[in-house]
């Protein structure tokens, strides 16, 4: 069913990547056994969209009513056909086939089946490391350094040259926090050893064992929602409300007016009182008995919205903490793997001195966190987990990250969101009573509506268009794609979005 | 390296087990294909361990330099070659082969390189669902429902037809502690939507949106790593001392005396007392203005030492829990999947009423849990998050499920175990200055030492014989064998424990 449209669609590799042996490449998947023998070498994803149903579809629907009876579906936009899906292109189960600006939330650093990643699963050597998933913190497979070091240490930001996997983006900032917290205790207790009474109090979540600390985290960050995140995490109440909070110290994260060129004074004040309201939280938790032992920053806040803030306000951050001996984790789960036009996005910033922990997940794949030689856990067991990461995953990322070189992704990204960027500034121009804010790094690009409906609206006549795109905060339409994501797709998007904008403000 | 030990040794097929056809399961794994075109079919594993260097030997030792480079390395053992590794057996860099009884802490079903799991890598269809790792719970692959059915629901515990899946154990439990908080909430508010005040207050972590409620846990559990499991784990001051915790109430859990049937009168006592105090937590709670949603609890507490309760303390949890109208989650993380001699730990409770939320992940290859209808969420995008597990993990876990069946390993489980714990009492009644409380269901058994330094003596000494053992509490070693574990095992481990414990005895 899905196969026959791409079947009938003429489909090429996307310019500006290195085209694969798709005879080769290909071959395995069995669906497109037929495409391939017959289609040129340079043929990989579709050339454009196609929509034949409504988006979901009658098939969509049906595994939406099937899923319900396992599971709470409400999130579910429709159902997909991976095995059909190629490149930035997805395909629903009703044979839809959709541009993906939004990527699985922002996940796929190489979008569908890449041939990069697909050798990976060719190559009967790797097979061991997908079926016997070690307990890494105990037993490493031999290579396991030199993975770390092919992969993430050849992406690590400045001044940092450690590293630890963790299996998704909550579990690395949970486990981020604690290398915090370990170095703010170590330098309190001036290098004296744990005594018994705090070993023995920990057990029982008591004093002294248990200090009384706190993390800063900013108005309408996300962080992940396991409890230690979610005490970080103030987008949504759907993420919150009915679950117990720890009662931590929460700023203002600036509210910028747009475009930033020309509010560059109030945006430099409004930076400045978010700052103060760092200096003065960190103050009160100080004489309150409830020190704050680091700050957790994005370094775009993505789901609350797409704000950014200045190199300025995130150096503010950086002396701040220094002056202060506390730690700043840099949340990059969202904004790391190039997505913004440099690997990292706090990498804008020209900080003087480099974040202590930088989290990552979601395109990186793996999840995990880089830490400072001095948050390094000095004692055994203190970060651990049965599985602390999965190498099956970090193989995966070897691929994407020699891919990135090798076909230069990241100047890619920058052209392409250049691209990006300058468009949405003219779908801007021409409806100026339906947008505002067009924003971006690279490719992580966005825009704001003049309503929540009118967003929804648009979202949803875009998907009937066969593009599929992503929203956060409460009116911002965020722009996600791959690392191959061309000036191309921007432009076929673009055709689509400003037929849906004539028909909203019609 | 590593293979020559393998290939001068005689490999068979566990007895027991279908023997699969090697010449084309194991074909692809290209440092094997020399033994596997002179082996006969029914080869497989290892006839016995193989130790040719002390343990860790010189290769491990350097990669263990190599790896402190890069982060804290006070937990590994040795580094292990995943691709040489078959069955029972792992081995090592340096080419030692081991008999494993602790499988990657617990987290193996099939052992290594099980042909059932390789043949999944083997098929070309399966590729993409490795490498397009979706955002489950916004576009799931067209076949979930389906996968889900023929995995996690196929082996559902009574009164459980609401399965989620998460990435890891600590995911799984911090979003059990999620759907317990909300039937909670829902009942207490009496059906009443969110008010406009708890949706903006818990964004700020502050009442009425974030309550005041606790769970309640046990001491020596462990439940995880993350901050809300953190707060329900008291086994090891390294997992918790300088990181602040929540308040939450801890009840004892059951100190029994061995052998159990022998102080059956005492043990009762015990548990009453332990339930007594948790009745006596949760008015506690009610008083002081934080009530207890509900209480978290392992089937038989692993990391803590291996402690058992009985049929009847746990079906007083379940009372008090359904009397007092608050949930009961029972953690399966390390005893499910079929290693107590049942598919769930639990079902061995017999209790009038299933527990309303079942945690699982290790040898599951996914987490998750299982949540009774009435502790479904209400609304969408309260348990969710980028992943929401991996169908990659979960096509892995249907090969171990159809394995488990088509093999009887439930079976083989019970039959081995009650050998494995025929010896260990055998081994008690011949070392009784040295072992005691010999204790087990199905293979997951355990016994204890004198003290601490014998025991890590013993687990040193076994190592170098080629035994791979764990520990857990802080006098027990514990038994984590795979699934296909069998007599002959048991056998030549205690031949070699013996040897052991009559050398420390000398």
């Amino acid at each position: 069913m899905a196969m026959s449209g791409l079947r009938t669609t003429r489909m090429i590799w996307s310019r500006g990547l290195k085209a694969p042996s798709c005879h080769l490449q290909c071959r395995p998947m069995s669906a497109m056994a037929s495409v391939q023998q017959t289609q040129h070498r340079e043929t990989f994803e579709p050339e454009g969209p196609r929509v034949v149903t409504d988006i979901p579809g009658p098939r969509s629907k049906q595994m939406l009513q099937d899923l319900d009876q396992i599971q709470n579906v409400g999130m579910v936009k429709f159902f997909c056909d991976y095995e059909a899906s190629r490149g930035n292109y997805l395909v629903d189960v009703d044979g839809n086939v959709m541009l993906d600006l939004f990527t699985q939330i922002s996940s796929l650093p190489l979008g569908y089946n890449h041939p990069a990643m697909m050798d990976v699963l060719k190559n009967p050597v790797n097979w061991s490391t997908f079926v016997n998933r070690p307990a890494l913190g105990m037993y490493p497979p031999g290579d396991w350094a030199q993975r770390l070091r092919s992969t993430l240490l050849a992406v690590a930001p400045a001044g940092h040259q450690q590293v630890i996997t963790m299996g998704c983006g909550s579990c690395s900032v949970e486990n981020g926090l604690k290398a915090m917290f370990m170095k703010f205790m170590r330098v309190r207790r001036g290098g004296a050893p744990y005594t018994q009474e705090e070993m023995d109090s920990s057990l029982r979540n008591q004093l002294p064992g248990s200090p009384n600390l706190s993390v800063l985290s900013f108005s309408n960050a996300l962080h992940g929602r396991t409890m230690g995140c979610l005490a970080l995490t103030h987008s949504k109440w759907q993420m919150k409300v009915d679950f117990p909070a720890l009662d931590w110290p929460i700023a203002d994260f600036p509210n910028l007016r747009y475009p930033l060129d020309e509010f560059k004074e109030e945006n430099r004040k409004e930076e400045e009182r978010c700052l103060a309201m760092v200096e003065d939280l960190i103050l009160k938790g100080d004489q309150n008995g409830m020190a704050v032992a680091g700050i957790v920053v994005e370094s775009i806040q993505a789901e609350g919205g797409d704000q950014f803030a200045s190199a300025n306000f995130f150096q503010g951050l950086r002396d701040i903490t220094n002056k202060k001996g506390i730690g700043l984790l840099m949340d990059e789960v969202q904004t790391g793997c190039g997505v913004t036009g440099k690997f990292w996005a706090h990498e804008h910033f020209n900080l003087t001195d480099s974040p202590d922990v930088v989290t990552f997940s979601k395109k990186m794949l793996t999840g995990g966190f880089y830490n400072k030689d001095s948050f390094r856990p000095q004692e055994s067991n203190r970060i651990f987990n049965t599985w602390v990461g999965d190498p099956s995953k970090v193989i995966l990322l070897e691929a994407v990250v020699k891919e990135m070189t090798r076909s230069n992704l990241i100047g890619q990204v920058n052209v392409t969101g250049e691209h990006l960027l300058s468009e949405l500034k003219n779908m801007q121009a021409r409806y100026p009573s339906i947008l505002h804010k067009a924003r971006g790094l690279g490719t992580f690009c966005s825009v704001d509506f003049c309503d929540t409906e009118t967003r929804d609206n648009t979202v949803n006549k875009l998907r009937q268009r066969g593009m599929n795109t992503g929203v956060c905060g409460t009116t911002t339409l965020r722009f996600r794609p791959a690392l191959t994501f061309l000036p191309r797709h921007v432009d076929i998007f673009m055709g689509h979005f400003d037929a849906v904008l004539a028909d909203v403000t019609k």
